[in-house]
């Protein structure tokens, strides 16, 4: 017996930047085109690239950075589409922590991250801003930051988490909600490719020559073009929800205003 | 590149039977055994069936009843082993509801079932105890009859919930919580699997010379006699869980007594 439903893999357990998949399923979006999909979620986010890039599970979500080491390690691992057009990992962290903007203010704290990748990441943002090995102490912590954070285990911490509570680690954390950066054509968006591509070389996951394993093709709709601005974006992201908030209503940023849906 | 990685899809999300499964990956007696497994949670618990017998995931559970019908259609399933001595799929409801033990008590209720085959369940039980199809309303609520429940949205329900609330069909509802089914060998227990098999050909779902496909082959340790009384287990369970909330520690339930472990 066999099956014509293609199972999907999330990263993750669900979370709110998945809700184009979920609500893709609950609205017959995915019946509508005569596709079947199974979703599933690991219970081990260090499962997902090896279960994928083996062809166990015919697709899934994964990070920008763990789609291009999943080639770099020989994976034959396609990325057909993002679900945001700029990566939200950041450092996050309690307004009462003492932690500010400044991100010198780290230094002698616990910072949380995901897990090998953040691990890089976290040493390579405090050696750009100055601060060396010695002067913090990075603490894995899975899937669950920000939960470390608010128990006190950590006192800021690194990586994807709920979008709201994330800003870009290029930016002064924590910024306003990055909802901006959810994807409405669901493009790959080069920019942001060329931009991990390059972070990945600097953090010697990726070759010199290494070429990002990305690709639009498969998308047949119209693409927006890239945003001017992601910062702006998230300025206007954040207003909107402050209208929202007091003035209700369903309303959508759109490329330049605020549109009525 | 291919991975030695198993992959074992779990009925639904993450439940209270399901603690062997987590605690062995946690507590690593897989790694012990040289064994990689990867945990994966459906999204929607009618795809685990399809998808575990087309081969597209290698291992999973799923409810007696669905792993005998799943031969019946034809998906060379196999069960190598029970979570649960016991099937503890019942009938549950609010004490404020009105409904009593006495299941003539549903008559003119709205009862809440999962899918297809709680459907079936509620139909035949409710035959069973004189109530013909227009005495009741069934009610598909998916996997969340508890929450139906809870909201008002049913006065009853069937189906596998949370162990401390459910009880079997056969006994008065709802019964004392039924962890004491938690399988210690989690051996297939042929008296349970000849029940649900008689069962499944009085619903309909298995033909008369359906051959049950089940074997402890697979496992290689001593196996638990079966019990001789399940429900009276049922009780001391619910002994033992009043004189460990009085009295504190970690007990568990022997065979015939409880023993401190």
């Amino acid at each position: 017996m066999s099956t014509d439903k293609i199972t999907f893999l999330t990263n993750w357990h669900a979370t709110p930047y998945h809700a184009p998949l979920f609500l893709a399923q609950a609205k017959g979006f995915f019946a509508d085109e005569g596709v079947k999909v199974a979703i599933l979620e690991p219970n081990d986010p260090s499962d997902v690239t090896e279960i994928i890039g083996s062809g166990k599970v015919d697709m899934g979500f994964k990070a920008m950075i763990h789609t291009l080491a999943a080639k770099a390690r020989g994976f034959p691992i396609v990325s057909v589409g993002s679900l945001l057009d700029e990566p939200f990992t950041g450092i996050v962290y309690l307004k009462s922590s003492g932690i500010t903007p400044d991100l010198g203010s780290l230094r002698g704290k616990r910072i949380g991250y995901v897990g090998e990748f953040g691990k890089l990441q976290v040493d390579d943002l405090m050696a750009h801003h100055g601060l060396a090995a010695a002067d913090y102490t990075p603490v894995r912590c899975g899937m669950n930051v920000t939960r470390a954070i608010t128990r006190g285990d950590v006192d800021a911490g690194i990586g994807l988490d709920k979008p709201p509570t994330s800003s870009s680690p290029t930016r002064a954390p924590p910024g306003p909600p990055s909802f901006a950066y959810l994807s409405r054509d669901l493009k790959n968006v080069p920019r942001d490719w060329d931009k991990v591509t390059r972070y990945g070389r600097r953090l010697g996951v990726l070759g010199d020559d290494f070429v990002p394993n990305y690709t639009n093709d498969f998308l047949d709709w119209p693409l927006d073009p890239d945003s001017a601005d992601p910062a702006d974006d998230q300025r206007r992201m954040a207003d909107l929800q402050k209208d929202v908030a007091c003035r209700g209503g369903f309303k959508r940023l759109g490329a330049a205003e605020v549109v009525e849906v």
